[in-house]
């Protein structure tokens, strides 16, 4: 039987706790959160809360998932060093990962394969994580050199959680995430503080457009504060975005409306 | 029985004629589009197509509706300003109003309701009408100085369509929805160009983030490069979301994580 050792059950770590209870793994949990750790037990999405990652020593061999913020999942793995020479396959399923890259290139951890299941929410929590939150969905795994025995297993681990798996090269990882969610919930954050300072009742008028907008802006402050703060490519990006908004704002302030409109055309699928 | 006449029958002018025709008002179609007009003709959508607004004359009485781009409303207008002094009850459709109220109040039309349904969507065209797009949504009215005859008549023709209407002030029309509205589309539009100049494949990578500024650079190219060019409180509130841009960069960009966290969770609802 396979022991599985969740740190942090949120969102992501409480599903893959609630999605391999069912499927005859043996769970184990870490988190400073009781009532999470003892709801996980209470309802049995998990085998056994432990508490401290040196409880893990114990086990003769399990897959160590953090399902931590990047900073969190960075500290404690640096508290934990033991981890990355150890037989167990250790993973983490965060969004972005420059810093852990960095990190992990002084070690040679061919047991760690970097995961991130495209499956967020703007919930967060134990309470909102859910077994089937990664079904259906991709889930993109890295190999930093990893051997092939752990790259299986991860693998066929988001696998058992019904997720459709893609190998992506590690290092266009962020590159991609930045643009493609990151950059989005920066935005959706600062046009809520444009409405916000301009004194805008948003429940009473927001149309179709802004509802998505109030929805990003709901996310885990925590979380997105860590992935803001981590993405190194970020920034470029946020400079790129106020070039394009200045370059359709000219644009629009010229008299030339079929120019915009090819402008605007050009992204119709 | 009711004469309504509709001039454009795309998404909006067409959910309103099919609205309407079920509810035994007689509808009258003004389109250049004429398989547009043949197809609500053919589907009993409308009574009759008119091939120009000067037709519309030989009607005793009737309610006028512009469905058309706010460009597009006004040169038609301009071409026929006896509509201003007919019986008439005369409206329009669109979310944008500066250049409309402009040039209005160089008559005393009283006649002239300003109509604003919200209930956009990123379809657009006939083809995509349907006769419930206004049921249970909000359609705000403006009066310009209008007589309380008018008033009522386009106030019911909007409650016929099952949508709840509210009377607000026309000056904070176009500041209220260059925010709530414009300014979410014309991010969208912009974040969608950093995207394609990165060469990123959205339709493989796009998660929950992503889609909602994909619809939204979506909608009609006309209808949207209409609006930025004629929203005049657009271009200042781009200025300040530029401004709020930078602003959470150098937060994000410092070590503070605290008042980073603090930033983001302002919005929590």
């Amino acid at each position: 039987m396979n022991n599985i050792v969740i740190c942090g059950i949120g969102l992501i770590g409480g599903s893959i706790a609630k999605g391999l209870s069912k499927n005859n793994f043996n769970v184990y949990v870490i988190d400073s959160n009781l009532d999470s750790k003892n709801n996980a037990i209470r309802n049995k999405h998990a085998h056994e809360a432990m508490h401290s990652v040196e409880e893990v020593k114990k086990l003769e061999d399990a897959i160590f998932i953090f399902a931590t913020p990047p900073k969190t999942t960075l500290e404690i793995l640096k508290k934990n060093e033991w981890l990355l020479s150890s037989k167990f396959s250790v993973t983490d399923v965060t969004s972005v990962k420059t810093e852990l890259i960095k990190y992990l290139k002084g070690f040679d951890a061919e047991n760690f394969i970097l995961s991130h299941p495209i499956s967020g929410s703007h919930l967060s929590g134990f309470e909102n994580s859910s077994e089937n939150l990664f079904a259906g969905k991709t889930t993109i795994i890295s190999s930093l050199g990893s051997s092939k025995f752990h790259l299986d297993r991860i693998q066929n681990l988001w696998k058992s959680l019904k997720s459709n798996v893609i190998e992506l090269d590690y290092e266009n990882h962020d590159k991609l995430f930045s643009l493609t969610s990151h950059l989005p919930h920066f935005v959706a954050y600062s046009l809520m503080k444009v409405l916000h300072d301009n004194n805008i009742d948003i429940s009473t008028y927001a149309g179709g457009g802004l509802k998505e907008f109030i929805r990003l802006s709901q996310s885990s402050p925590e979380m997105w504060g860590d992935i803001f703060q981590s993405n190194a490519h970020l920034n470029k990006h946020i400079d790129e975005l106020v070039e394009k908004l200045i370059e359709l704002k000219e644009l629009s302030s010229s008299k030339d409306g079929f120019a915009l409109k090819e402008y605007l055309n050009q992204f119709k699928q």
